[in-house]
């Protein structure tokens, strides 16, 4: 009889994790994590807000929540959501810790062992790894620069046995960087209508926009509310406070908010009161918008200034994207090449970035590569591209 | 072709929560919540620890860490169950969102749907919930004063298709209140050895003794370190800092361990930064163990003030424990009471407390009631007991 679970056999250890040692290390310079740089963290007015709250509002950061949530906090991200013109009144919204813990409540809610659920390709690591903890099938759709790939879609909304669910990332996707169109939305809603497949909408990154003419693209589809789809939205605190306090949120109907609520319950009984506390101060005192609004310049400059190495220093048969928002510039190699052997020779070199496989559900596709340019001053940014460019020169030619 | 997995049917809500709207009430003494008062929680310590520490562990409280535990926690944490005599070198330590999440990551990693497991009864809900969202079938073996049923044990150990594994709280025991005799302990650590089913010892109350003379009963099993059990000991920062921080932990069997940590690396990432830059500043400052030693105190002046209402108020053929420690009073009535009829006297009178089924993992045993004395101050419990024996005698004569 084995000892352990099946599902937990299906898990494994990420590559990014082993990179995150080497990134460590003062002599490496790491385009690998998706970490806001420490250095950006607002802790004088986390601080001082804490430190002007009443007795009672203090007492309630020790003490257990209830599972859905602070209500005050609840009340103020609601308020925040509906200026986004996020549904918050018609569907209800449950706070979790990180939306990491969102993802693994969803796939709870609809996995049973075996079952399908469609992602992207490339698929945020914490996605593949919650879907699989709930012994999911993933089915990874690709996505070009405008977002998944509908002819694609298509023909998995007509299978017989249809996916649990489909799950994206189209506001600065991590790891593709991309920004889905407005128009391959309303295609994807189309397609979706009628299918009974809800839609997993994850907007991490949604605030980090670099330009006031991509906002129009930004609008989440929950926002749109289309008919006939039931569509569960995430977000987090993790890019626009800190991902330290380990909170993120899910908006979705009541019938799935509803078993999603049990599932977090049995799981940690509420999210941390502490970190609530502090969330909802700093949406009510207004500094979580100018908050937003700095860290949004400074990813614009980093990312401004990894292109410019980019464009530099890469061969032509890179294929890249010129980052809208978010945190990552994703490189397509030529067919056939092996980021993990260009990994190598960059870590020699001196540089960490990570390996397309990492972001691949089947583990094999291996012809990109990762940048995050989140947690890097420009002299790193160009001192570690040359880097980057040089080790795939020596695999790529 | 259903839409949730068949695990999330196995959830329901809890009556405690329904029970928690109840206590929010200002005309209703609370019994019911298993939570600490709030005029006892460290604001002021944790605030100045806070304020002193330097910029860099201010912003590592911001920042994402590492999946097992900030490295500089899992230390002073180890230090502090050394001192417990617990083998942290010879195990590995797992930071967990309180200790919540440490039983149901312990259920994923060794419970496919429809595995047997085995617990208590009565049992924490919080453990029922946990182990029933893997899908387990509960199998609850009877307590009495002095621990878990050995015969029961025996029958189960024999079992050719042993369950996966026995989870256990022998430390003030919620909700039985009950501390296991070092006879009880040794009986079953003989049962287990050579039984190939690994042991959940959960010491969430522990440090929480009244009398000196308790203390020897008190020595975990995880700290015997028996030959031929597999031991893994949870615990929590909630009765000894705040429930509200979400922070526990889980010390295991390395192989176990690693399980463990790649299912809470897909359940939330790691767990609050925030939360353990806190606790890992109040074991280090030492605060800690006075604070333990002044809320240890007043529980204790509770519990006395509780025990001495029952003694007055209490008909004859309720059976109950004087508690040693911890948070909990359990009263037997006499064979065929049932509870929740006596609740709805109760809340009439004015007072709640959480009924003996929702402690039974097949729900229906219900001729008992537990009361917790945590957060309540002496009038309240002078007032609120009477209450309880009056709508007691009002059901059971």
């Amino acid at each position: 009889m084995p000892r352990f679970s099946t599902s937990v056999s299906a898990l494994r250890s990420s590559a990014i994790r082993e990179l995150m040692s080497l990134a460590s290390r003062p002599d490496i310079i790491s385009f690998a994590g998706g970490m806001p740089g420490n250095e950006l963290f607002p802790v004088d007015e986390v601080e001082a807000l804490f430190k002007s709250l009443d007795l009672k509002a203090k007492q309630a950061a020790f003490q257990y929540g209830p599972t859905p949530g602070l209500p005050s906090l609840l009340e103020s991200l609601g308020g925040f959501l509906e200026r986004k013109g996020l549904p918050v009144k018609s569907n209800r919204l449950l706070i979790t810790t990180g939306s990491q813990q969102a993802l693994n409540i969803l796939g709870r809610a609809f996995v049973d062992p075996g079952d399908r659920v469609l992602t992207e390709y490339p698929c945020f690591i914490g996605a593949i790894a919650a879907f699989r903890s709930c012994g999911a099938e993933i089915v990874a759709l690709p996505v070009d620069e405008e977002g998944i790939d509908i002819a694609r879609l298509v023909e998995e909304v007509r299978r017989p046995d249809p996916a649990k669910f489909l799950y994206i990332t189209p506001y600065f996707h991590n790891p593709a960087g991309l920004l889905y169109s407005s128009l391959r939305k309303r295609q994807l809603i189309e397609t979706l209508q009628g299918s009974d497949i809800p839609l997993i909408e994850d907007d991490a990154y949604g605030d980090l926009w670099f330009s006031e003419e991509d906002r129009d693209r930004l609008q989440p589809i929950k926002s749109i509310d289309p008919e006939g789809i039931d569509i569960c939205y995430t977000g987090s605190f993790s890019k626009i406070l800190g991902p330290g306090l380990r909170l993120g949120w899910l908006l979705a109907p009541e019938s799935i908010w509803e078993k999603c609520e049990l599932i977090k319950q049995s799981a940690d009984a509420c999210s941390p009161s502490f970190s609530q506390v502090i969330a909802d101060a700093f949406i009510r005192s207004g500094k979580i918008d100018s908050y937003i609004a700095s860290v949004r310049q400074e990813y614009k400059r980093r990312a401004a200034c990894m292109t410019e190495a980019l464009r530099k220093h890469l061969p032509d048969y890179v294929k890249w994207n010129e980052p809208k928002g978010g945190f990552y510039i994703w490189l397509t190699l030529p067919e056939g090449a092996d980021a993990t052997v260009i990994l190598k020779h960059a870590i020699e070199g001196g540089a960490v970035f990570v390996t397309g496989s990492t972001f691949d559900p089947d583990g094999t596709r291996n012809n990109s590569i990762r940048l995050s340019y989140c947690n890097n001053n420009p002299e790193e940014i160009e001192r570690g591209i040359p880097i980057v460019a040089n080790a795939i020169r020596k695999v790529c030619g």
